[in-house]
């Protein structure tokens, strides 16, 4: 017997028959003799609508408000969860977050789940019964609805598996695990068995859309072993495993890599200030006002100084925050001291992560010279621990991601072989 | 000032540019000076789509879960009415059936309100901020969600200003006001300024389909003074005055009148079953069954016992239970021992109600001399204190409510006149 929770997104619950289907998977989970609590999202599209709706009644929406809107997606998906499964004779409740409770900061429209009492469902699912409980949403102080902001079902499933010390945490998802990079670019890209959490958290920053980050940071906080697995399973059939989001100590050597996955991430813009006068605040006097006006700044170049005493500074933007930082920019053009302000959407970050790369000094090197021999020029590079990272022309994205996947070992054997 | 409770229906919820002609009628109140709170429907179409969700995932629905399902229609309008007020100036926020809370009864599905607590409510009031409440739903032992029973916002409404000791309750709905009868048979109908609650109970149970009959009744036990009045009015301007349902003491003896109003109501079907043994014990043979089955049975007449010592019963059952009443009927023909099983759905109850009745033996009488100087045949009748009410043959139905309109001394005076 295990403690599990399964964790179901909109696709999986976007209609009755897709909710039959998530049914019999809980039920065979439950069959097996686990206590199990399902975590839901809404119908794929409702949150949209309902969002759609408080925008509409004003710019400006009291967050509170908004968030007595949009809960009830999730809250609709949990109460039909529930009556499938006793359809199918599986003793069930739901629980909103008002009634565990699960109790949250007061971030209205992005809070952080703070505590969650679990005393009633323990006596629930000792009892027998599924708990569906719906993703997204908790209570903040003063007993108001609160949401998690988009996407965060993965991050209530991941908190109830916490607070529930429970064995696994299985989230159902449009693929079935995770991969060394994106299959329609490589199509030997091969699914990963075991990935940590921190290799997790660094290609979720570069664009593997699998998790949502913040789910992932806390189940590495926590401790929770997570599954990704794929939600499309005849009803009956065990789902093919998925890919185990672990703890570096539970990746034995045989099956350690070197570098685990390569990804690409087309959402940022470039922008270059040229001769920037070369003198102590510079800096300061760039990315403060971008700060200010709250727009994330990732790679930052600042090339060898002019004999004229100035410097080139490049860096990346978010790509939809880049009329605004221009804006920013033109403004601050005073005390910068810039002489021309250029920029370029159309640049491509490549990644390579893999906690292996920390003993092995090797692996920036081998990433210029495979790029280099095919004529990828890299116009930023930055680093962390387990992570490289290039900016290169859009163009040359999916070129770079196949020749790095092939040069770090990663594709599949040969079918043919 | 005065402390009033607004009710709006799901056709003024349909959609922000409806929820802002609401958001507007409530600030004109607000702005007066009053303390407001406001009972909302789900947008139109919305529950029923809910509903049948529920249908869809089982038959046998768990009423607990529906309940958490079906009341989101109202949690999302609160919501919105409360950012629209916000929108155009006026502080609200919602408060959930939970969140006051809304005590109810177990009967999840149909639950009656118990109690409310009104404390934080009050505070929240003093504060001037319009209080926007969900219709419809409360919460039941164990913390459950609960829900009213279909068109329960009337009743929401009027229990929140039987706790909140509301100088009125103002319920805007499709029509302007309660009439003398329907306006689409008779053009001649008129508004009624004022009508007691029992006038009001009388026409809902006869098809006046106004307010929910529950709501009247709870009105009329709490002593809450309600208006009817049209949700259709211009943004700033005050409404037509209504319809007010007051207590008997509040209609002067000026403005009473013998009859009140006409009503029909098709919804009844009429059985009959020929030569049943006149013996003790054979009407219980025939609605004891019935009972047992959950069907309402209305009006009885029991024929003159023939000489050979059987009577004929007949009755009447809602139409839309006629095909299992059959059925029941039909298996306890060996108790009840009847020759013939016959049934017409073709019939319509006409009924004429009146406080004045109470203190005028002629009503009846004058009915039956009306509908049989127009060849009009009655099937059965009953008649309570302040209602007279004739089954008739269907085909006859507009002719017979314009007769007894005219006969009673309802018609509106022409206007040409």
């Amino acid at each position: 017997m295990a403690r599990i929770v399964m964790k179901f997104g909109g696709t999986s619950m976007a209609g009755i028959e897709r909710i039959r289907i998530v049914a019999e998977r809980v039920k065979h989970e439950w069959e097996a003799g686990n206590e199990v609590a399902v975590v839901v999202s809404a119908m794929a599209g409702e949150t949209d609508r309902l969002v759609n709706f408080c925008r509409e009644a004003s710019a400006l929406y009291d967050p509170r408000e908004y968030d007595v809107v949009v809960s009830s997606g999730e809250q609709i998906t949990s109460g039909l969860l529930a009556i499938t499964l006793q359809a199918i004779g599986v003793p069930a409740r739901s629980w909103l977050g008002w009634q565990l409770p699960i109790r949250t900061s007061d971030g209205h429209g992005s809070a952080r789940i703070e505590a969650i009492d679990t005393t009633a469902l323990n006596a629930s699912l000792a009892d027998r019964q599924v708990a569906v409980i719906p993703g997204f949403q908790g209570m903040a102080l003063g007993e108001r609805v609160a949401t998690l902001g988009r996407g965060g079902s993965d991050t209530s499933a991941v908190a109830m598996a916490a607070a529930m010390k429970a064995d696994r945490c299985d989230i159902y998802t449009d693929v079935d695990g995770v991969y060394t990079t994106d299959p329609r670019i490589v199509p030997r890209a091969r699914k990963l068995k075991r990935v940590t959490y921190e290799e997790m958290l660094e290609l979720a920053s570069v664009g593997a859309k699998v998790l949502q980050t913040r789910s992932v940071g806390l189940a590495m906080k926590e401790g929770v072993r997570v599954q990704v697995l794929s939600s499309f399973v005849e009803a009956g059939d065990d789902p093919e495993p998925g890919t185990l989001i672990v703890g570096e100590e539970e990746i034995d050597d045989m099956e350690r890599q070197l570098i685990t996955g390569v990804a690409y991430d087309k959402s940022e813009a470039k922008v270059t200030l040229a001769e920037v006068p070369d003198r102590p605040g510079a800096v300061a006097a760039i990315f403060g006002p971008l700060a200010e006006a709250n727009i994330n700044v990732d790679m930052i170049v600042q090339n060898i100084a002019h004999t004229t005493g100035s410097t080139d500074v490049t860096f990346t933007v978010p790509r939809a925050e880049l009329p605004r930082a221009l804006d920013v920019l033109d403004k601050a053009r005073g005390d910068i001291g810039y002489s021309r302000l250029i920029h370029d959407p159309r640049v491509a970050k490549i990644s390579v992560v893999g906690v292996g790369m920390r003993s092995h000094a090797g692996v920036a090197a081998q990433m210029f010279t495979t790029l280099g021999a095919r004529g990828i020029n890299i116009l930023a590079i930055t680093t962390s621990e387990i992570k490289v990272s290039v900016l290169i022309e859009e163009d040359y994205s999916e070129l770079a991601v196949r020749v790095l996947h092939t040069a770090y070992g990663l594709d599949a054997e040969d079918d043919a072989a």
